[in-house]
């Protein structure tokens, strides 16, 4: 039985260097909760000097939630720089089939093979080509509607996709597991998903994308339970989130789990 | 005798998705303020996509707080297009009379003809051509200054001017109204102003755009005096803020409002 | 003996409206920071305007945290105005020695001579040209190392230097204090070392540089004391520090500074 603490803690102790090309609504919550979490972030975008960082970083993470060109062109010099030092990337697909340059960019990053894609079940719909009922940045389909998608989409980039929702679907293509840690107010706060994937990024480093993934959601979920409980709505929840995610330890993790393999 | 509280739950049974170009300040925030209240929010900016997203939407609201030439284009086709499919738009002139380049845009966009225009007494008197004496984001003018200024920018546009301080002036031109719900941290905290656009907007969908801004500021001020009942400065104010957004009800506004006709 | 609490007096009567060309990460934070203190913070960076509103700001203060060569042109656009005007400005020179494109914009910001730098000890390293170990926006030095390089850059600069850590070093390159306000969780929030920029700025409107520095640095450590001893992690730190910011009195600030003449 896998000991999904541990996860968490080798994470922890290497604090990995995580450079992130994020949008403007997650940077401050993302960057909290990755500090919370025990890894040191980074946001550091412009194709200026996106690459070259990249080659001090350790993982690299890349959301499209605020789009521009410009800040695309950033976005492919770091995965491309990341993916040729042989170092982790997560691709966070946001509202990805809404408009003609998010349907462009999903297939620009997608070609640079991301090493985990996460996103709500709209997202990877749309990312895998399917017709998906997603507008904004929330999703419309079931994460179970895009279970096959994912598939597709791991097998189509060797990596892993996290469709990420009240229950969340992992896989490599092969083998896929089910999380269902978290909490009901989580989709009532921002950027929710988009700090997820700073973290999923940090615990990539040094460790096998596909539990380490899933280790990443339940441990995020399991904070967003502790979070929950202590909450009277999705204000007082933001700093219990932050709370819960620094003292959460590997074993209460270990513990708190609520992981199945699919 | 209204029922003000009706103009929330209408919002709500909605979710309405609305488009929100903002400054960098506001984006986090503000998302947070429209999920607690209710709506679906997307920051989407770049005229790459603004337009295109403008067709998705149900309401726009654009605010010029962190401006730069590029964004203003991505501003001006969101709302031709959100105008030209005769949707709800809301302008908020974040210190339009501080530079050329904002006096420049307020103009542009005023050509636009926004359904409601959300400011200060400070911007809504330099949008309207008068003398003001605000500089920055805070007003340096009373709310009453700003009146008939108020009245002359809503019959030069046909839309809604909604005049926000201690106590907001709403009018069309004709009808006027002034609501005095609030509390005196508001101006302590940033982006307030900001995120009531958004709410604004949210309102707007399918609703008369006059008392439509009245609920959604009543609504808005009566969660801030919550928020500031329980609140020991500016820091705590801010999650009471969004939890008081989340959990008050229809019922509540109706029986908390302090709204009179002028 | 300095009445250190008068500096904090003395900005509060003034509320300064400081204009901030900072990161995306630090903007909502670093304005409720500002105005929990009492200033009046105004963020404007784009170079068709930055320069024009430095007539208006009557201080600065510049981070290059999510850098870009256009933000950049704003930057020195804003710098040079405020400089030929006679304020105060202040340079935080986040992650500078990382790339190229900091490493540039370092010299390029240093040449227009800021009133106060403020930044970790690896980054103070880097700024003066010595070998610095810090790779992201955390401190991979000590503060005690980066002294020599502070008082040669004040020296060059004609300016003061703040290095900021567990301890904090301060000086003109003449006279030289420390501090030892603070509390440890406060690494473990992000842009709280570019929030205590802004208000260093604002306590510079009007006071002379070093004690004013030395004074806005006491009473933000000093706000982290009482903060962390309210808080259960880094997300409850956050209210409790803007809370205590806002009900710090110029009293608690004189008894409770831990300030030393080095």
């Amino acid at each position: 039985m896998t000991d999904w603490g541990t996860y968490l803690e080798t994470m922890r102790s290497q604090a990995p260097l995580v450079q992130n090309i994020t949008n403007y609504v997650a940077m401050n919550v993302m960057a909290n909760v990755m500090l919370a979490a025990g890894a040191s972030p980074a946001m550091v975008h412009d194709e200026a000097e996106s690459g070259e960082f990249a080659a001090i970083a350790q993982a690299l993470t890349v959301n499209i939630g605020t789009l521009s060109p410009h800040w695309l062109r950033g976005m492919e010099a770091a995965a491309r720089a990341t993916r040729e030092a042989g170092k982790p990337w997560v691709l966070d697909p946001v509202a990805v089939g809404a408009t003609a340059l998010r349907r462009s960019a999903g297939a620009r990053l997608l070609a640079l093979k991301p090493t985990v894609i996460r996103g709500n079940a709209s997202e990877v719909l749309a990312l895998a080509g399917a017709d998906a009922a997603g507008k904004g940045a929330d999703a419309a389909d079931s994460v179970a509607a895009a279970e096959d998608a994912a598939c597709a989409l791991a097998l189509q980039t060797g990596g892993v996709v996290a469709v990420t929702g009240a229950q969340d679907f992992v896989t490599d293509g092969d083998t896929a597991w089910r999380i269902d840690n978290g909490h009901p107010l989580m989709p009532r706060i921002t950027v929710m998903g988009c700090s997820l994937t700073g973290v999923v990024g940090a615990f990539l480093v040094g460790q096998d994308a596909l539990p380490a993934t899933v280790a990443a959601l339940a441990y995020y979920g399991l904070a967003g339970e502790r979070a929950g409980a202590a909450a009277q709505g999705p204000g007082s929840f933001q700093p219990a989130f932050l709370d819960a995610l620094y003292t959460l330890g590997p074993d209460d993790v270990t513990r708190g789990v609520k992981v199945t393999q699919a």
